[in-house]
């Protein structure tokens, strides 16, 4: 970028995934009231969102619909309940996980669905099941996107052949997941020039967690690096320390595209709600398993205790931990 | 920097000031129990906090005595019934806002004090009132720093006068101040690399405002670009949306003389009480005065009232107000 206050201005290509019911619903096992989702779709429509994650394609058999609600699986008529044809510029994807998606069988042909892009979510081990599902989605009708999770606890190696291993597929965008909420500045921008040279064709985007409130810092890093795609929830909404706020992102961004008080709107007739339900946020107990690079599961499972508050019990099982 | 890998490297220079104390009675006027401020002075030591701020030396005709709790004043005794002498490796700092400190009187000559360090906050009309505090306190045998405050809203000739204006004072640190939350990552390394050129041989500082969830970012902004003084409060204590946490910042610094453990400690004995009285932190109306580059004032009279939570209502108003 050569502008003198690069702050104001924007790049055109740059667009924002918002995956507010998808990745919010693994706090809730997708347990969302329809009218709420519905709220979310008609927000980002109105905000020029260019993306919606509405939720996974993942097994009924692994997340059964006893215990998961409808945007675990999206069935294509719970998805167009909420969005009917979708007749809006907005792009719906759903997210499948590799090993936990019956993609062959699930994910219909894209002329039989409302849904425009398949985001597939995998770690470096599962990548021979992620190319699959790839080529399976594509094959389908859909864009396709790779999400490769978790990347701040394997070795440099082991991303360098994953992106190999995404270089003669028909993906459009592979994105810098911060699963653990563990990176810093100078590590975004290192995975984003990474990602950049192994995949010169490719689109980059990044998806970035909270636990050191350092979610929308880090997306602004990785656009000011390159990265053209961002994803993001409302309020944050998002497992343990939750997201990249929908809010933020839509405040820094300079697109006259768009419109945030639409995103304000929701907040305040269905996310205050929400927080009265359930917890989300980067709580003490999450900023300890992101400075420690650590799966947020066991912050989860210690504020589900009796012991929540106890933040120095807590960070002596971590720490002893390693 | 050329280490390969710099977020797991340090800079011994790299100093902490932890100003839970000042900054955060701005919420509550001070009204502190003895108890807490012990608690975090203990806290700050055991951390290897290298600078607490205690609170301000403000004016008792302003601040009365009657509305303001003593860390308004930071009397010699006041001070005293909490630290002694001091017994620790940890210096003292008082604030003092230009135009609202009877210096003169008020600030005790160095002999007299258990205060090591004076600084000056001053907006950039207030220059001469602040270079002249800088010397009486500089002649009373204290480190003297400065911090320019709300950089972000005034001309960048302005900042460069100030600068100037700093050059033959004393002072040995000039802070960068983000007084709106409103700093993007750019805009801070534009500021630092500033402040470092036009004042050579003294410290650039960084303080911090999270109203866009970016005061632990921009403080490492700040980091990699040179700073080496950054201010913190413990839990983000801070009026309005709150600083940079001195939790995080601790979990990024690598220097083997800071411990985290002590500011876990104190969050959990005393950080969630104070949370059930008082609010803080980057709720959405600080969002909103972040964004439009405006003094949380606003926000923080809306979340006094009775419609806190009518985020919409809020927006509208400062966007009509622009």
């Amino acid at each position: 970028m050569n502008a003198r206050a690069p702050w104001i201005t924007y790049r055109p290509e740059l667009k924002v995934v918002d995956c507010t019911i998808r990745d919010g619903g693994l706090i809730n096992n997708h347990h969302f009231d329809a009218d709420l989702v519905k709220a979310v779709y008609h927000a980002c429509a109105a905000a020029g969102i260019d993306y919606m994650e509405i939720g996974y394609k993942n097994s009924r058999r692994l997340f059964p619909k006893e215990k998961f609600g409808p945007f675990r699986h999206c069935d294509e008529q719970d998805i167009r309940a909420i969005v009917g044809d979708n007749p809006t510029d907005m792009k719906l994807c759903a997210m499948a996980d590799a090993e936990k998606s019956d993609y062959k069988t699930d994910i219909l042909p894209k002329s039989e669905s409302v849904l425009d892009c398949i985001r597939v979510a995998t770690y470096v081990h599962q990548m021979p099941v992620a190319r699959d599902m790839i080529f399976d989605a594509h094959e389908k009708g859909y864009e396709v996107w790779c999400n490769i999770m978790a990347i701040s606890n394997v070795q440099e190696a082991e991303i360098d052949q994953a992106l190999e291993m995404l270089a003669d597929t028909p993906i459009s965008t592979v994105a810098v997941v911060d699963s653990f909420g563990a990176l810093y500045a100078e590590q975004v921008e290192m995975l984003v020039k990474k990602y950049q040279a192994a995949l010169p064709d490719k689109i980059v985007g990044v998806h970035m967690h909270n636990n050191q409130q350092l979610a929308f810092a880090n997306s602004i890093e990785g656009i000011i690096h390159g990265a053209n795609r961002v994803d993001c929830t409302i309020a944050g909404l998002g497992r343990g320390a939750g997201n990249c706020c929908t809010e933020l992102m839509l405040g820094f961004l300079r697109n006259p595209k768009f419109h945030i008080r639409p995103i304000y709107e929701v907040l305040e007739s269905h996310f205050l709600k929400l927080r009265e339900k359930i917890e989300w946020g980067p709580l003490v107990p999450y900023i300890i398993t992101g400075q420690h690079n650590r799966h947020p599961r066991a912050a989860m499972e210690w504020r589900d205790g009796d012991k929540r508050d106890r933040f120095v019990e807590f960070y002596d099982r971590i720490v002893t931990d390693i």
